[in-house]
C-alpha cells in the first residue's frame, strides 16, 4: 500500500480478520483529506528559518495577548519548477489588497502580522515603492543635502508618522515568504502561535495561493535544458492540498477566518464563493473579480444573502481605498464573533 | 498547407510545373528558422503601446546619433498561462546584473536604453528599492518635516547626483516589459531603431528570457479551475523561437551583440556558452553560474580561450560590483569592434 495515496475509507475488520491482519499500523477509516495534508508536511520540509521566525511571532503574540491580532497574508506564492530555482510558476498579485488592508486594520486598533510575498507591496511603503522610479524621484538636492521634494512633503509626512507609530508601538510584524512550501509551513506554525488569543485572532487570507505544485521528488536538480528547434515541455503538476479545512478545524479553533475568492468570470463568482464557504465551514468569503477588485467585493457568509461593498463613482474618483470600507465591515463582524464565543477577556 | 508549421525546403519547380502551380505565394526554399520566427510575430500581436514607446526610443537614438548607445535588457520574462493573467511562469531574476551594468555603462560614457521587467531593479534606485522596507526606513521626521536620516545622507547624495545627471543629459531611457511577447516585439522594434548607429550600437542581453511559452490560441480565457481533491494539471509548452540569430543577421547588422548564459551546473557552463556563440555567430557570450554570478563570470569569444573575470576576496569583502570589472572589459572590445567595422564617424 502506497501511503502517499489517500485511501478510501475501509470497512472495519471482523475479529477473525483482525487477528489475521498483518500490518496493524494502517489506520481504519482514514479521512482522505487528513492523510493528504499530513503527507504534504511529511514530504516537504519546513524552511530552515522557520523556527526563529516563529519565536519572533510568539513574542509578538505574547506582547498583544489582550488585543485583537490579525494575520494578513498577501501576495502570490511561487511553485519552483527546478530545485535551484530559475523557473517557477507564479500567481499574479502585487499585494495591494493585503498591504492596504493591513493599514486599515492598524487604524482600527488591531496588531498585524503581515505574512507577505517577499518584495510585494508593504503597508505604508506601498505608496512609494512601485512608482516608476521608486524613491529617487521624490528627492532633490538642496545646499549639498538630499531633501524631500516640497510637493511630496505633506503626504509623505502623514505616511511616515503612521509607519513609525506602528513600529514604535510594536503593532506590525513583517514576515516574508516566496514559495508555496514556505507559505504553508509558516501559516501552520503561526496558526498554532495565535491559538492563545482564541476568538480575538483573525485570519485575513488575501494571499494568492497556488492551486498546483510540483512535489519535491519530481523537481529536477538543475535548470531544465531547452533544445534548439526543440521539443515541447510537458509538465505535470499535483493539486495543492486544501488546507483551509484543517486551519478551521485544528490549527486555529476559535479564531475568525476570512478567505478570498478571486475569479475572472463574473458568472461563477458567487457560486464559487458559496462553495468555498460550505466546504470549509469558516466565517466569511470575500469574492472579487480581477477586473473590478479595486471597486467592488462581495461578502458571502453563512445564513445571509450576499452583501456587496462598492465604491460610489465619487469615492472612486477621489481615490478612496475600498479597503477603508471592507475593514470596518469586518471589524463589526469580528466583534460579534468574539461576543458570541464568550472569551473576550 | 498549414502555414503555422515550418516546412522543409522544397525543390525548385520545373517550368512546366511552374505554369501549373496554383499558389505562387508559397515561398521556395523557405528556411525553417525564418518561418518559425515570422510565424511568431504573425500569430502573436504586438503590445498596444509599442508604437508610442518606439517613437520615444527613436527620438532618444536621434539625440545620441554620434554617441555609443547600449541596449541593456534586464529581468525575467513571464509566460501567461491564462488570458486574463492570474497564473504565469516566471524566470527568476531580480534584475541586479542589468541595473548595475547600466550604471557602469553610463559611467563609461554610453547612453543607455534600459529594457527591463516592470518592477525589477532599476539603475540607481536599486540601491534602495529592494531593501526590507523600501524607502521609509531611510527617512525621519524633524521639525515637522520628512528628512533623510543623516547616516544615509552621504551615499544617497552620491547616488541621487548620478541619477539626476543621467536624467538631465537624457542618457537613460527606461522601457518596461512583462511578458515574453512584449519583450520579443519590443526587442525587434528597438533593434531596427538602433540600426542608424551601426557599430556604435551595443546589445547587452542580460534579461532572463523564457525558453517555453503557451501559444496564444491555447491560452484559456479564464482562470484555470482547480477541483477539490482534484486532478493533476497537465501543461504543454512550446519552445520559444530562437531570436538571437535573427537579431545578429537581420535586425541589428553591424551592432556588437553580447548574450548571457546562466547555468546552475558548472560542468556544462563553458560548453553551453561556446555552443550559443557558434550557433548565433555573435561577438561575446558571458557565462555565469546562479550560485557565483556576483563574483565570477566567463567571457567566451570567437577564436580566443575562455577569459574569466573574478572579484578578489578583498574586492568581494569591500562590496565591489563585479560589473565594475565587466563593463570596462566590454568597452575595450566594443572600441575594437567599431574600429574594425570602419564606421566610427
Amino acid at each position: 500500500m502506497d501511503s502517499h495515496i489517500p485511501s478510501p475509507p475501509t470497512r472495519r475488520l471482523s475479529t477473525g480478520e483482525r487477528e489475521n491482519a498483518i500490518d496493524r499500523t494502517i489506520p481504519l477509516f482514514p479521512p482522505a483529506v487528513e492523510i493528504d495534508e499530513h503527507n504534504y508536511f511529511d514530504n516537504n520540509d519546513p524552511p530552515e528559518y522557520l523556527e526563529s521566525m516563529i519565536s519572533g511571532a510568539h513574542e509578538f503574540v505574547k506582547f498583544h495577548k489582550y488585543n485583537r491580532v490579525v494575520l494578513v497574508t498577501s501576495g502570490g506564492t511561487t511553485v519552483p519548477l527546478e530545485n535551484q530555482t530559475v523557473r517557477f510558476i507564479d500567481n499574479f498579485s502585487a499585494g495591494t489588497r493585503g498591504a492596504t488592508s493591513a493599514e486599515y486594520f492598524l487604524e482600527n486598533g488591531y496588531a498585524v502580522i503581515f505574512l507577505h510575498r517577499q518584495f510585494s507591496l508593504l503597508p505604508y511603503s506601498r505608496h512609494y515603492s512601485h512608482s516608476t522610479n521608486c524613491f529617487l524621484d521624490f528627492m532633490e538636492e538642496k545646499n549639498g543635502k538630499v531633501v524631500v521634494d516640497p510637493k511630496y512633503q505633506e503626504e509623505m509626512l502623514s505616511v511616515l508618522r503612521k509607519y513609525q507609530t506602528a513600529k514604535e508601538k510594536n503593532l506590525l510584524l513583517l514576515l516574508p515568504f516566496t514559495t508555496i512550501n514556505q507559505y504553508l509551513h509558516t501559516l501552520r506554525a503561526l496558526s498554532v502561535t495565535l491559538q492563545p488569543l482564541k476568538s480575538r485572532a483573525l485570519f485575513y487570507l488575501a494571499a494568492a495561493v497556488s492551486d498546483f505544485f510540483v512535489p519535491l521528488h519530481r523537481i529536477p536538480e538543475h535548470k531544465i535544458q531547452s533544445k534548439a528547434g526543440g521539443n515541447k515541455l510537458l509538465m505535470s503538476l499535483d493539486p495543492v492540498p486544501k488546507f483551509l479545512h484543517r486551519l478551521v478545524e485544528k490549527w486555529a479553533p476559535g479564531a475568525m477566518i476570512i478567505s478570498f475568492k478571486l475569479e475572472t468570470d463574473s458568472s461563477i463568482l458567487l457560486s464559487k464563493s458559496r462553495q468555498a464557504l460550505e466546504r470549509y465551514s469558516h466565517q466569511l468569503v470575500i469574492g472579487n473579480l480581477l477586473q473590478t477588485r479595486k471597486k467592488e467585493v462581495v461578502f458571502v457568509e453563512p445564513d445571509a444573502p450576499a452583501h456587496w461593498i462598492r465604491l460610489t463613482p465619487a469615492q472612486e474618483a477621489a481615490g478612496i481605498d475600498i479597503e477603508s470600507l471592507i475593514i470596518p465591515a469586518i471589524v463589526k463582524r469580528h466583534t460579534v464573533w468574539i461576543k458570541e464565543s464568550g472569551n473576550s477577556a
